[in-house]
């Protein structure tokens, strides 16, 4: 007997007919004799709902009551999924976030979990039961409702995963797994049996989102091997968990993420001093924009080029603010790109194995895509290209990989 | 400076507009000095489409997730109506049932409070805030989610008030003031500017449908002052109260009210032995049936017309029960009526007054309106007439004791 932890997302409990689907796929769960806790998140489209009537009345509304306001959307499905079990013979059970004392921080709107009383939960499993809760949502130490912020409900169920101990944390979505690439942009992306926890985290924030990479690293941590599943469909979806090295000879290469929500900055002609590095990404980061790619080269002139990349929504704001600081730096100029993106490469196995960058370059440099710039970390080789030769780009890279091939054993 | 329990339901709140139209008459009282606690309904509508919801997955629904589904209604009313206050510059905070602990038993769906936990609320008020409190709701000892049932907002109103040992509970509803009879049988019927709960109790419990029943006993047995007012007008209302004797001269009959939603059982030629009136009515008691009218005449033959009245949704169930009961006691036969109305004169005067009943009869007979059982009580007198001659009488009884016009000091 296992236990395991299921959550399904707006979608997938999007309307009654989903939430009796749902019912139906949780009951043929605890039929095998599993032990099973469900996370939901509101109703798909209700949660915009409440959002706009608060917007009606104050666009700056307080974040405490948005909390009060927003958590009735899991609340809403928690009572109509437990509904549709017991309606199919499966006792159940619901309890809101704050029922089960998902105790959080004061961050109304972005809260973390700090800890989750789990006694009720077991004691109803105990008793047979399935146990609903809501995603998405918890209380603070004043008993006050808090919400983890959009997509919370993933990170809900994955706490709850860790405290419970559960096997596995199902992850129901409207894809059936994580795949080597955008099958949108590559049609031969195939879907990865299994991937770890960091080659995840890697996929999902270059943009393959189909988790929140919070609920991924504390899956890590916590050590609660994830799946994800499509709410629709049937299959064995992707496995996320530790790398086990004993089980099969794994893939070097896992996928190829990308992005298009970058821009890169650049400010020219920069003194070849110390600090000047400090200098330029100080008052970036006070400004809270967050930084990707760092690029640094020296050249003949003793003055450098600093090239960064931040969020596209973020580029004016970043420009603004350098425009002085070149000035007192002695800079030359600051200039950017918006028209960029980021291709990719992700695999552990990477580690073990030299040349996998030449290879990718060689690669690229084959179907005739300059490199803007480089960026690496153990798992990850990523490179800024013009964005007009993204898909090509994708499909060069799977194609030289041979990601359309499952990995041999 | 007072303390006022100020209750909208869910027409005042059925809209956002209607929402920011409560947060200015709240406002305008604060303004005055007051500290207010409001308590808030559903708003209007959303309460059915989520028993439409439940219905739809199950219409024997678990009363335990009925009541974890319906008390969302309140919560975005709470949050919203807050976020209202905060925007015209009235500091605000919302809660829960469980939040401020209304302590319930475990009757899902129609809970009986047992304490509140005022702490939280007398500190927010201590510190200029209006406290926004969730009406119709509670948790019981395990932490569950409980509901009072229809109208329970006036009740949780009246119960915050008793706690709070507030000065006033406004219920605010779509009606201005309790009337000394329905004006749309009688337009000339005359809004009261005071009334008695127990006058209260016997107006509403007879068809007068302003207030919810439990929440006017609720009020007389902790003396909270009740205020019933509109929330589309501004106007004094009536004020539900003790007697106090000291202050004017109070009238002796307060109102006419009415009903048609009985229906007359008659057993017919009843042998008088002992323990008949038990055996008649003990089996309809066992079928849950209430009771509310029962007469009985000895005849001359030594035999008895035992008569009573129920609900008329109850009125078949009641007579397929003493079929069989009628043929085990020799009665004659079961026969029945639906078209029936009972209007009742109300008045806390009618103690201190002989001679109310004939002149009541005088004016119905004048009109030649038969009547066909009488009841009393110490504040009533009702009669059971043909419903066609419901308005009339109405009318008459209205003329009769000159209730157009206000009470003399």
């Amino acid at each position: 007997m296992a236990l395991i932890v299921q959550k399904f997302g707006g979608t997938s409990v999007g309307s009654v007919e989903r939430i009796q689907a749902v019912a139906e796929k949780v009951k043929a769960f605890c039929n095998k004799g599993n032990q099973v806790v469900v996370v939901v998140s509101a109703m798909s489209g209700e949660t915009n709902r409440l959002v706009s009537l608060a917007t009606e009345i104050d666009d700056q509304a307080s974040a405490r009551e948005m909390d009060v306001l927003l958590t009735t959307g899991e609340q809403v499905t928690i009572a109509l999924l437990s509904m549709a079990l017991e309606k199919t013979g499966i006792p159940a059970r619901s309890y809101t976030g704050g029922q089960v004392r998902v105790l959080t921080d004061d961050v109304h709107g972005k809260a973390r979990i700090r800890e989750i009383d789990h006694e009720k939960i077991k004691a109803d499993l105990d008793s047979g039961r399935v146990v609903v809760v809501a995603g998405f949502q918890g209380v603070n130490e004043k008993g006050d409702i808090t919400t983890l912020g959009r997509g919370g409900s993933d990170t809900s169920a994955v706490a709850l995963a860790a405290v419970l101990k559960a096997d596995e944390c199902q992850i129901f979505t409207d894809v059936d797994g994580v795949y080597t690439t955008d099958p949108r942009v590559e049609e031969k992306a195939r879907r990865m049996s299994r991937i770890t926890f960091e080659e995840m985290l890697e996929m999902a924030s270059l943009g393959s989102k189909v988790l929140q990479i919070r609920s991924v690293e504390f899956a890590g941590k916590y050590n609660v091997p994830l799946r994800v599943l499509s709410s629709f469909k049937d299959g064995p979806g992707t496995l996320i968990s530790v790398e086990e090295g004993d089980e099969m000879e794994r893939p070097v290469i896992s996928g190829v993420a990308f992005t298009r929500d970058e821009a890169k900055v650049i400010v020219r002609g920069v003194p070849d001093i110390p600090g000047a590095a400090y200098k330029i990404l100080g008052p970036i980061g006070e400004a809270n924009i967050e930084v990707d790619m760092i690029v640094q080269n020296i050249g003949e002139d003793k003055t450098t080029d600093f090239t960064f990349t931040v969020h596209r929504n973020e580029f004016s704001k970043a420009q603004n603010i350098l425009r002085d600081i070149a000035k007192e730096l002695g800079a030359k100029e600051v200039i950017g790109d918006t028209d960029i993106a980021k291709v990719s490469l992700v695999g552990v196995g990477m580690r073990s194995h030299a040349g996998i960058a030449s290879q990718m370059f060689g690669a690229l440099a084959a179907d005739g895509i300059n490199i803007q710039m480089i960026g690496t970390s153990e798992i990850k080789i990523s490179v800024v290209i013009d964005e007009k030769y993204l898909e090509l780009a994708v499909r060069s890279l799977h194609a030289a990989f041979e990601l359309d091939k499952p990995p041999t054993k």
